[in-house]
C-alpha cells in the first residue's frame, strides 16, 4: 500500500503544502497561499491545516514533516516564536498537527530543514557533511554532520549569519558587530548602496537609472543587475557581501572541515563575479591543506518543502 | 583478568607513556623523557617503544592509544607530518605500534585526543558537545559533538586557532590575517609586548624589571605576571589575546551551539581579569539566546595521555 507523506513549509510571507508518496521524487499535489497583511499564528495554522486537508482529500498520511520560519525546539516540536508573524510564541505545533492528521510529525526551523532537503534531494547529495547557507533578506544556515542534522544545545546551531568577521564592523541586529549577515544579506547590500548613492552623487549611474532615481526602490536584485551592467558602486556593495561570506566560509572550513558549502537564497543569484569573489576569499582565508567545495543550492525555494519530506520520514521510523 | 591499556603522548619536546587498567582512574606507572636537540622521527619512535616495553615488563596490552603532536590521518593511523620534529612524514604509526605490542591501536592528533580526555575524565564530563581549546605557543582545538570526536573531511576540524576574527589583523603563519592564534597565542602575547616595550620606552616598568631589561627574555608567563602586578602595557597585550578568544568563542557558539568550551594551555593561567575578558567578550559576541559555559581544563598537561586511554578503549571494542 502506498504511504503518503505530507510536507508543510510555514514561510514569513507564504505557506506551502505538498503531498508525495514515501520514496517518491515527484509531488502528487502542491498548494501555496500568500499570507495577507495582519496574519497571525492562529491564521497561519488554520490556513495550513486547511491546505493539508485539501491535499489529502480524506486520506491519512503516514507521516508529516514541517519547516517553520523561526526558532523551534526540535525535541518537543514547539515553535519558540516567529520574528515576522505575531502569535506564534510557544505553539505546540507538532501536537496540533498530530491531533489533526493522526500521524507522527516532526517540526524544525527552515534553515535546518532546507539543509536536510539539499542533503537528501539537492546539491548536498553524496556528501556526509555540509553547511547550507541561505542569503536573502537575512543570512541563515543549517548543518549536516555525519549525514544527520546538527542542531546544538538549544537547537540554535547553524547561525552562520552571526559569525563575526569584522570586530570594527557595523552593529548587527543581534547586538554584536560585523556579523556575516550585517555585511552580506540582500537587505544590507541594498542599504549600503543607498547610502553610497546618497553620499556620492557622481557615481552609480546605472543603478540610479534602474530605479528611476528613486533610492527607496533600490533592492538587492537591482544592485546585482546594475553590477552586471558594469556599475562599480553596485559591485562594491556586492563585493562587501561576497568577501564577508568568503571569510566566514574559510573560517568555518578550518573549524569544522566539512565537505561542502551549499549556498542558496535570492542574493546568491548575483552573478559569476560574486561567486568568484566568495570562492577566492574563502580559499585565501582557509588553511591551504583544508579542502572544501562551494556549490549553488539545487532546490531553490523548495528546499524546505523537500526537507520536510525527509524529516517526516524520520518521524515515521 | 585485568586488561592493560597503554597510552602514548608524542609531544614536541617530551614523550610520555602511561599504563593503566581498563576502566581505572589511577596510573599503574608512567614514564616521561625529554627530547634531546636533533631528535627525529626515528629517535622518537625508538624512545617511545622503549618506554612502552619498560612499563609493560613483558605483559601484553589489550589496546594502545596514541596522541601525536601534529596532523594525523585518523582512519589509517598514519602521521602526516610534525611541524616541530623532522622525519615524521607519512609514518604508519599505528602499524608500527601494533607490530611491536600485538594490540589494536588508535592514533589521533593531540588536540582531538585532549578533547576526548577532557570529555571522558576532565572538565567536559557530563556534557555531550564541547570545543576544547588549548592556548600556549599556538592555539589548537578539538571537537566533541554528540559524545564523539568530530574530525571533519580531512581530519583537520578543530582549528579554532585559524578562525579569522579581524580581516585587517596581522598576517598569520597560515597565510590568512587576524586569526585567533595570531592574536591570542602566548608567542604573540610576548611578541606584541616586546614590540611595544621597544617603541614606548616610558611604559612597562614592571615587565622590564621582571626580565632585567632583556626584551628577548619576555615570554607569555612574564607578561601575565607583570599584568598581575599592575603593568598596563602587559595587560593590554593579554587583553588583545582575551578579546580574540572571546570573539572566536562567541562566533562558534552561534555557529555550532555546543554546551561547553574547555580552555587549557599555559596561557590560560593568566589570571582572573584574562578570564573575565574572555567571558565578557564571548557573551557580547554570541546571540543573547545562545547559552554556553567557558571552563578551565581539568587535566592540565595530561589531557592527551588521558585521551589516549579513551581512544585506546575504542580501538579494542
Amino acid at each position: 500500500m502506498t504511504e503518503l507523506i505530507l510536507a508543510f513549509d510555514f514561510g514569513g510571507t507564504k505557506h506551502t503544502a505538498g503531498l508525495i508518496e514515501r520514496g517518491g521524487r515527484e509531488w502528487l499535489a502542491q498548494k501555496q497561499v500568500a499570507s495577507p497583511p495582519g496574519a497571525d499564528g492562529d491564521y497561519d495554522i488554520r490556513t495550513m491545516l486547511g491546505l493539508g486537508r485539501e491535499l489529502l482529500a480524506g486520506a491519512r498520511p503516514a507521516a508529516v514533516g514541517v519547516s517553520f520560519g523561526g526558532p523551534v525546539n526540535y525535541a518537543t516540536g514547539t515553535v519558540i516564536l516567529s520574528h515576522h508573524v505575531p502569535g506564534w510564541e510557544n505553539r505546540p505545533l507538532r501536537q496540533i498537527i498530530e491531533a489533526e492528521f493522526g500521524a507522527p510529525t516532526n517540526v524544525d526551523n527552515d534553515a535546518n530543514v532546507a539543509a536536510v532537503g539539499e542533503h537528501r534531494f539537492g546539491a548536498g547529495q553524496g556528501c556526509s557533511s555540509l553547511l547550507y547557507i541561505t542569503v536573502s533578506t537575512g543570512v541563515g544556515g543549517g548543518w549536516i554532520l555525519d549525514n544527520k542534522p546538527w542542531r546544538g544545545r538549544d537547537s540554535l546551531a547553524g547561525e552562520f549569519g552571526h559569525l563575526m568577521v569584522d570586530p570594527l564592523g557595523p552593529v548587527c541586529v543581534c547586538g554584536s558587530r560585523g556579523c556575516v549577515e550585517r555585511l552580506a544579506s540582500g537587505t544590507h547590500i541594498a542599504g549600503r548602496a543607498r547610502e553610497w548613492l546618497a553620499a556620492q552623487p557622481e557615481r552609480g549611474a546605472v543603478l540610479r537609472r534602474l530605479v528611476n532615481d528613486d533610492l527607496a526602490a533600490v533592492d538587492g536584485k537591482a544592485v546585482a543587475q546594475a553590477a552586471a551592467e558594469g556599475d562599480e558602486l553596485a559591485w562594491e556593495s556586492l563585493a562587501v557581501s561576497a568577501r564577508a561570506l568568503g571569510q566566514g566560509i574559510g573560517s568555518v572550513a578550518n573549524l569544522i572541515n566539512p565537505e561542502r558549502f551549499v549556498l542558496g537564497g535570492g542574493t546568491t543569484k548575483s552573478g559569476a563575479r560574486y561567486w568568484e569573489t566568495i570562492r577566492a576569499t574563502a580559499r585565501a582565508t582557509a588553511m591551504p591543506e583544508v579542502n572544501f567545495e562551494i556549490v549553488p543550492a539545487g532546490l531553490g525555494d523548495f528546499a524546505p518543502l523537500w526537507g520536510a519530506v525527509a524529516i517526516a520520514d524520520q518521524a515515521a521510523q
